[in-house]
């Protein structure tokens, strides 16, 4: 699975969250598509990009309740009528899309009675339509807020759940997760070269602490069965 | 009240809904300001005619469930966090805010089950986030349906509704409706030299309709209070 991410940010150099997710996207397989960057935009280049992907994520800070005017431009111009939805050719169809939202208010602003008074999910209605215009299959929106309040264990462990927000299959399953975690080891402690590892290490804890849960799962489900047979 | 209609649509010269809507909005005390005619945003000078203004209208064809990228770029750069909420100056707070979108698709493709899946309100939802968070009137939103379809006379009393929807007082009752054509009426009249006049005859038409609604309406009461009374 390819995944392509779209970023959209006037000022990505002096973005602290946008400079830490561009390190956890250095994956295999996944493309970091900067759309500020391109001094103009090749409709066929973006398209031919768009396809080549199997899952596409927009990526940006929220700048009143949407994204940076550089993703709209980028919208108006590479995604024709035709290569979405005209004449038949579902371009995108089947593919997976997602969105990366970042925000400088606490994510409990967003909900009905909250200071914003309107949830993540809501202001991202147009993205959705459009998503569900190109017959895509809509994942959950990967919401960063306040990052830089952020603890360093916790960012890392928002480093891996973005890893696996741009590369675990969907859904995100206990299955899913474990595969994905499994992968990840394997790939990681190829490369690891015995110093310490903060991002080896919470990768490890997760893990032991998913196995644990499924194992407690396990016996729970066996102890219930027992009392059904009794 | 003063209105400023801010229109965003990048070809609008070959825009037959614009071009109409900009003759609508030929009214005292309305201001055309269309961003995409801006060489370059001036911050100051575009947050003084804000504040001049009582009645704040976005307008735009729905591009990709927003309005074009020229808005966003407005907005981006005008809406400074201070002028809106910042530092207590909360400069567009008690000011009016509404929406002008114009679509190709039918209206009743805009809702659940319908093949857009999604509602006009639901999309706008950004902007009214920016209205709520300036502490602003919403609006109801001003839908313009597949303009190039509608027959004459439809896009006649479309334009009526428009002016009113630029010019009339909030909320829109049957008696602002009424002093609205009455002062309407007077205005118009005056410049009317006696020639066959389309708009005057709509206006008029409309006009009688509601009197009457009025008096129906009256005579209705009327009778129910008899039957009370009995």
């Amino acid at each position: 699975m390819k995944t392509l991410v779209i970023v959209s940010h006037p000022e990505i150099n002096n973005s602290q969250t946008q400079q830490f997710l561009l390190q956890g996207a250095k994956l295999q397989d996944v493309t970091w598509h900067h759309v500020e960057e391109l001094s103009e935009i090749d409709v066929e280049k973006e398209q031919a990009l768009l396809k080549e992907h199997d899952r596409i994520i927009f990526q940006f800070p929220l700048y009143w309740y949407a994204a940076p005017e550089g993703l709209k431009h980028w919208e108006d111009n590479v995604l024709t009528r035709n290569f979405v939805y005209g004449d038949g050719d579902d371009n995108l169809a089947e593919k997976e899309f997602g969105i990366v939202v970042s925000t400088g208010m606490p994510l409990k602003d967003f909900q009905r009675g909250g200071s914003e008074n309107v949830t993540i999910d809501e202001i991202m209605a147009p993205y959705f339509a459009i998503a569900q215009r190109a017959k895509m299959q809509i994942l959950p929106v990967f919401t960063i807020a306040q990052f830089q309040y952020l603890q360093e264990n916790t960012q890392m462990q928002l480093l891996i759940d973005y890893q696996r927000y741009l590369t675990q299959q969907y859904p995100d399953s206990l299955q899913n997760r474990q595969i994905w975690f499994e992968r990840e080891f394997t790939d990681r402690f190829k490369n690891f070269d015995g110093t310490n590892c903060n991002e080896c290490e919470t990768i490890l804890n997760t893990f032991i602490q998913q196995r644990e849960d499924i194992s407690q799962l396990k016996s729970t489900i066996s102890l219930i069965k027992q009392g059904e047979d009794e």
